[in-house]
């Protein structure tokens, strides 16, 4: 079977590889129908986080399982399955808490398990999902070829946009910043609107995204950044956001939403840190602010989101604007990278 | 009259001044009960703080209204008052939003207003409270000499250390942790315990303090602090805290509580940050701990916590182990700095 890899800056790439299997009795054998390329995979791609040797892409996932082992029981082969983007037991205690990014057994597609395996990467035809009954979560009956880009914005985007918003509390009646155009930030757009949030302004310079913003929900569109930005939504909401949405990781991003945020009011932060600032706490202290987010557990979202886009209340999917044949998946790199595409679906 | 002024490190003084007036429509004078010294007097006093010249001292006070001026409605002469340790106009939208720290013309006791006066210190025998309506509480009724410590604990310590648990969204089953045993750490473990924690750790190494944690309802004592600490807390609860609430300030202390958090838990801090370290994002995000608190909107605590303290539910005011008269404030000092006291009352 064949699936990507990143050997460096620039360089990624469709391999042969071995033959998947049921390798322990927690795992399930799938078939990816679509996966994609996240934000955050072209940290590497472009060199700002450095790539040690060679690197089995993707975390984002959906498909049909064909093989489970002998204690898998939630997941049969034939259903369809979405993967959350960290590998998760479903049993520890950081599971139970619904916290399964700190799974004491899991670990990362494309990445070694803290209990010790390498685990596949999901821009490939086949993945091993180990702890298949912690980690996969089965739809409901097989679902039609339209519902699988909503589908697959439950493995990070959309749940991640979601956890942004959940984590900042966006409630109804809130003022809401974002910060982030890319798909991770439409969706969480898409996730204030739909938790009864008054007022969202979208930050974004790229009229695509801003039409993105403006259908999932975006009530007014910022086009201008850093201290103008500040300045344009402090006036466009009367000192500052009840809410801010932080959906990028760099520096100059943490630090527009930081300074869009009233006093006592909350930021939600989901953009992993790339090299970011460390977290000016006189700011928060003095303002107020409250901070929190993180690598999102998806997985614990799945009860509220899943329903959500099967019954057709929010289509994520959306994102998605541009597709590309597995072996056409440097195509989709560069074109993420160079801002030509928003997010781009892969078919094996 | 009398008020004290810190000079530099070491050396205050008690000293004579201008006699108190009605000087803006908005004021009220305020005949002194009983004030007392912070934690946070003393980073001036130890030089951690830089001292710029003279400073008044004193942010937390209890008193008598001898005259206001003609726009005060909401306290009248012969009313027993408390002031929060922030002077707020009350109708700003911070304060409207309950972040009275944040009032846009307020400031703090013994600074500078940002409405642009200077604002009296507490340790005093007089105070000219600004935007009195806005700034002071007056109790229903004239109370008790035996209730005056716990009323005086409303002006900062226990509002502060309800702030640190109410940032940390402490609730019923919760596994607390409190780091600092001073005033407001050993309040934030009433707070905790009051807001129906399971758990509350207090990390002690004094036995005086440590009683008088007990006494506010911690099940447990750890002795010891740093790396040891954090691993003894997470043996004890078994992986780490639901919640810490920080209540000191220094970069040892945070850091050591920030590590006792299970993923996915809560940081409420409210030590002033003292050169202290800006929050790691890294093991934040990883980790999705929350992070929220600052300077304590205490003014916003007393529709809660006056009822509490008056009616016997808690009993604050056993933070203060020692008295002092005004003319002995140095001693006071001294006494708090060299932990002889846990926290001094001061009476005019």
């Amino acid at each position: 079977m064949r699936g990507t890899v990143l050997h460096g800056t620039g360089d990624v790439r469709l391999e042969d590889m071995p033959e998947p299997g049921v390798w322990r009795a927690t795992d399930a054998v799938v078939r990816v129908v679509a996966s994609c390329v996240c934000g955050s995979d072209l940290w590497g791609y472009r060199g700002i986080a450095p790539v040690e040797g060679p690197k089995r892409m993707g975390h984002e996932f959906v498909g049909v399982v064909e093989a489970v082992g002998s204690e898998v029981r939630t997941v049969r082969p034939g259903d369809f399955v979405i993967a959350p983007f960290a590998v998760s037991d479903g049993t520890c205690a950081h599971c139970r808490n619904g916290i399964h990014t700190s799974c004491e057994r899991g670990g990362y597609w494309g990445g070694t398990a803290r209990a010790g395996h390498d685990i596949d990467g999901g821009q490939a035809e086949y993945v091993v999902s180990p702890f298949a009954d912690g980690t996969l979560v089965a739809t409901p009956g097989f679902p039609d070829a339209s519902a699988v880009p909503g589908l697959l914005t439950l493995s990070d985007v959309m749940g991640t946009g979601h956890h942004a918003a959940v984590s900042a509390k966006v409630g109804p009646g809130d003022k809401v910043v974002v910060v982030g155009d890319g798909a991770v930030g439409l969706c969480a757009v898409l996730a204030a609107s739909r938790l009864g949030a008054e007022r969202v302004v979208a930050m974004s310079r790229h009229a695509d995204r801003q039409a993105l913003a403006t259908a999932f929900g975006a009530t007014d569109i910022v086009a201008t950044r850093g201290d103008e930005g500040v300045a344009e939504v402090r006036d466009l909401l009367g000192g500052g956001a009840d809410a801010v949405l932080e959906c990028v990781g760099t520096k100059e991003s943490m630090d527009q939403a930081l300074h869009a945020v009233r006093p006592g009011g909350r930021l939600g932060y989901v953009g992993v840190p790339a090299g970011g600032p460390e977290f000016p706490v006189r700011h928060l202290f003095g303002n107020n602010i409250a901070v929190a987010g993180g690598v999102a557990p998806v997985r614990a979202y799945f009860d509220d989101l899943l329903p959500a886009v099967l019954n057709g209340e929010i289509d994520p999917g959306r994102v998605f604007d541009a597709e590309y044949p597995l072996d056409r998946v440097a195509d989709a790199y560069t074109d993420m990278d160079n801002r030509k595409v928003i997010k781009p679906l892969l078919r094996p």
